[in-house]
């Protein structure tokens, strides 16, 4: 199973890319940054981020994009300005007809920590351990996509009871790793 | 000069396709609306929304894409969606590499009826009279798109000073009709 997984975002997209086999071990596959310049009109900047994440798909073939959905900022403006992103990323996953699922932050902390309320450190530090890294995936926004990625591997829905059984009983933090 | 005018919305979009001569004269070649259903996913319905945007752009060969931009309304999570919708609109102007204008719903409503209070029924009025139709373009969304369309046509960009002195002195209302 491979999980292309993504941080939104009109200046600086994260995506990671993530592989779970049978036995429930994760494993990073590439994990990076896609920057816009602000001084770009808003459709060349949402070309860029289409047209990276397209070339990501085609280069890895996912069978799964895992996206962070919208964060509701105080600012609106950047909250709609962030929408524009998410609507070409979505429409990249659709387009190459993967299944596409949608965390908000809370959730994605909740499955990499085990709760909702986990410090960015917390989730950085848990990455590290799930994917048996040397150090954290810089920048912060590339850490952001692979937790997105990890967040699916860690509870996708169940293909079949066997599967099901199939049920790695790790540490108690890591309670939800199969 | 052809323009396709967009209002852009999750559930529907309106599209205006007009014309201007090089006497000012303006003329709509096609309007309508693109719909997609609630219940369907929001990858699904933002493909559709591209889908046919970039139908449109390949039948008519526009020059230039005016889209209303983003009203800030009080629900936040509908604007939210609505930039979504219009992500892979201006995306798919860039791809087919039409210039892109953007103007606020005020700006359109002083374009077409002279101020930027005016009502809807103001500026389907003004549309009928502008583009000598027998009745309102409907529904309503395709009305907006036609006048998104129109407001680029009143006011493009001045290509030399020779156009920008052949202004045509017509009734006060139309002052800004060239």
């Amino acid at each position: 199973m491979l999980v292309l997984g993504i941080d939104p975002g009109t200046a600086a997209t994260g995506y990671g890319v993530v592989t779970r086999d049978r036995s429930g071990l994760t494993r990073l596959v590439e994990c990076g940054v896609v920057r816009t310049r602000a001084r770009d009109p808003l459709p060349a900047r949402l070309r860029e981020v289409y047209e990276a994440v397209a070339e990501l798909i085609a280069r890895h073939r996912p069978d799964t994009m895992a996206v962070e959905s919208v964060f509701y900022a105080k600012n609106v403006r950047t909250t709609v300005t962030l929408g524009h992103a998410r609507g070409v990323i979505l429409l990249a996953g659709e387009l190459a007809g993967l299944t596409i699922h949608e965390y908000p932050p809370a959730e994605i902390k909740k499955a990499v920590v085990g709760t909702g309320a986990a410090t960015k450190e917390q989730v950085q530090f848990m990455l590290t351990q799930l994917l048996r890294l040397k150090s954290v995936p810089t920048p912060s926004d590339a850490a952001d996509g692979v937790a997105a990625a990890l967040t699916y591997c860690m509870a996708p829905p169940l293909p079949s009871l066997s599967a099901a059984l199939d049920v790695r009983l790790g540490k108690a933090r890591l309670g939800a790793l199969r």
